[in-house]
């Protein structure tokens, strides 16, 4: 049987990183300083990838305190570079959304908020099987740039207010290495894993503050509300020990967001946000997260105040032009603002008819985003690259009345064989009843400190 | 967030093995087969040593059914050679300890039982930390080789009813790998990894019935009696549905077993045992094991009859006969059987003195290994060599009466630092009480299907 390797380095007279990994196994606390050291060993090597899964699959099972989310979150944190924006005056404040079907808030969300006042320092993610990235529908905009360098994001927050990059390779690398771990062990779906992963990437952008839009049903990660209220009462709690203060709405997600799935469609949709003529859904979704962001920042005192000053900005063209504006900062065609059909377009469009008349009383966001990556909209790998004028647009959202053959939705493709190859899963993706179902709301609940 | 890698692979329209760790880690069963893909997976490489261990920890935290420890088994046993023991006559049995300090039954087991009939094809370990190994005491034999070929394996089992071999690289490799994972992810206390690794090594070895010898104590592996009984209890079970006749003994480990602790002070001491020589709690544990093996071997009807064997075969001489044919079989020395002096001899003693007067009531069994492995007689580590002639007598042994400054073990050394190095430990190792303790049976349990 032999002596484990455990007891042998006691015998040497210090806790070895395998008594460490057992006491989590056994439901016990890590200290502070224990969980540094993991992380620390875990970067340097001395602690094996093998070992990390094991101790990862001990936290599923037998979960972390706030204290060792804190430590853990902060460790990840410090394995690499964290930003410094304290030179950009005024509450910096980012968004993050745990990633749905459809969801192009950010891209509208930056702009409006920058033109209220708040800086944006965001740093977003790309799109990975059927949950789409910010990154990839700003790329959809011709020239944009999301790769620019420290000194240019800051700068770009100080004088736009706001400026969208990809995580660099240097923000957060435990992160990076852990979660590629976690993929692959079967231990992605832990809350204190979750919560680390979220903030140890947020908090290294140098904001002060942060809005969480936790999104809940078929097409997000969490699939019921009470796994969602779970991680964002955690996300809450431990991002506000961190030192942050810290908002997350409960979203729904059972529907793609909007109408629009694909990069350079949800771009469109996007700009027309800014015109105020985007769907309800899109725009509840993004008026309370802007609002949140806005009294976060301190140029509010209140919801109510913050969401006029929302709405303002829209109707003054503000928001609108300085979308522009960061869009030239980047790179981009500031001109797609003005006309969108600037924007990529797929040569051909096709359409998914009702098979029968009768109320949208459903629309299978998961099934909705697997077709969009079959399009090629998206990917099934991190190395794929995506084809940014493909996509979905709904014509017949959640609760319209539909008659035999009309259309539920456009299929915005390459060839009529990728539109047939997702005809029938599309179809079927619709829920069409004899009945109009009652209307519901995007934001679920509101969660604070 | 992404999606997990499971679901991925499930929209591929495949079982992937996150899924399969998923499973076990949400308190699921694996089906046999899906153990035995797993298995393969990891031996050709296509399951990564961190997914493994993510398993591990599964495994140790939701445990495994009877079927599936038996799949494990088999799978870990079927990943290399299994000894075909096929023409050799006869029900072949072994015995396999857990592991403790002082246990050198099974160098004077396997002559006895092969001179009551029953062929006995023995694979053993080699020490580690304070637990020692049947391979380093049989090498304190002047020539003795443990790395015969499996031809000439069973033709020993068949002409002379033994062999003494060591595990080679072909007998359940998987086991080999998988128990090296769990020494450094804290995953080696989970009671089917124990059994499916004891007992995947066991079935290769071509036997029909097996006895298990359960340590339990200070000095054991199992530090207490109902996760001693809970292992003993899997061991049997899963044995039995594996096709083989096991019956497993717990035996206590509290102080070490017999009185010497040290390759060649064991040696003599098993050699001993056979001229009748011996301490009564070795002589208990041997001849408990031997019996069941007899019996187990067809060779007797009850236990009683099978020790009337064990005995008659010690005092008729047979037994001491058959070590002298075994080890000159294995290239030994045998005249070490008549003359133990010829054994590797220390070239100095030093003793170990009672501080006060009293009862000997405790012999920390553990303590007295690690003073043991400090001497050289053991290692911390896998490739270290050991000194056959040191080690430790233990003179004054569990019950005892002794006066202030008699002796209460000898050190056989090299040198007078190697003792006084150990000399305050091994004191302390000794409890002296005002009071006679009571004396204990050595076999505490039997269990059996």
């Amino acid at each position: 049987m032999g002596v484990p390797q455990a007891v042998r380095s006691t015998l040497r007279g210090m806790v070895s990183l395998v008594e460490l990994i057992a006491r989590k196994r056994d439901g016990g606390e890590l200290a502070p300083e224990e969980i540094h050291r993991i992380i620390r060993s875990f970067m340097t090597g001395e602690m094996a990838d093998y070992q990390m899964s094991s101790l990862l699959m001990a936290v599923f099972q037998r979960g972390m305190s706030d204290g060792e989310t804190v430590a853990l979150t902060e460790a990840m944190l410090q394995s690499g570079k964290v930003i410094d924006l304290s030179e950009v005056p005024g509450i910096k404040v980012d968004k993050h959304s745990t990633g749905g079907v459809g969801d192009k808030v950010s891209l509208s969300l930056v702009p409006i908020v920058a033109a209220c006042g708040v800086p944006v320092p965001m740093v977003s993610g790309r799109g990975l099987g059927h949950t789409g990235g910010t990154l990839d529908k700003l790329e959809a905009i011709p020239g944009f740039r999301v790769d620019l360098d420290v000194g240019r994001f800051t700068s770009m927050v100080r004088e736009l207010g706001g400026c969208m990059i990809g995580q660099t390779a240097e923000i957060a690398p435990a992160d990076k290495r852990i979660y590629a771990l976690r993929d692959v062990t079967a231990t992605v779906e832990s809350v204190p894993l979750i919560v680390a992963s979220i903030l140890s990437k947020k908090l290294a952008e140098g904001i002060d503050a942060l809005v969480l839009d936790v999104k809940v049903g078929k097409g997000a990660f969490m699939k019921d509300i009470d796994r969602a209220r779970t991680l964002a009462r955690a996300l809450v709690r431990v991002g506000t020990r961190a030192g942050k203060r810290v908002v997350a709405l409960l979203t729904r997600m059972e529907e793609p967001l909007g109408r629009t799935v694909g990069n350079a469609l949800e771009a469109r949709e996007a700009i027309d946000l800014l015109f105020g003529r985007a769907p309800a859904d899109l725009v509840e979704c993004t008026e309370a997260l802007a609002a949140e962001m806005i009294v976060l920042g301190g140029k509010a005192d209140n919801r109510e105040r913050a969401l006029t000053m929302v709405r303002d900005s829209i109707q003054s063209g503000r928001a609108a032009a300085r979308m522009q504006k960061l869009i030239e900062a980047q790179g981009g065609d500031p001109r797609v603002v003005e006309d969108t059909a600037l924007l990529p377009q797929a040569p051909r469009v096709e359409t998914v008819k009702a098979a029968r008349a009768g109320w949208v009383s459903g629309i299978d966001a998961l099934e909705v985003g697997l077709c969009a990556v079959a399009l090629g909209a998206g990917r099934t790998r991190a190395d794929q690259a995506v084809d940014p004028a493909v996509g979905i647009v709904i014509a017949a959202p959640y609760g319209s009345r539909v008659e035999q053959g009309s259309t539920l939705a456009e299929l915005h493709v390459r060839s009529k064989e990728q539109a047939d190859a997702i005809q029938a899963r599309m179809q079927a993706a619709f829920k069409v009843d004899t009945t109009a179902p009652v209307s519901k709301s995007l934001v679920l609940e509101r969660i604070e400190n």
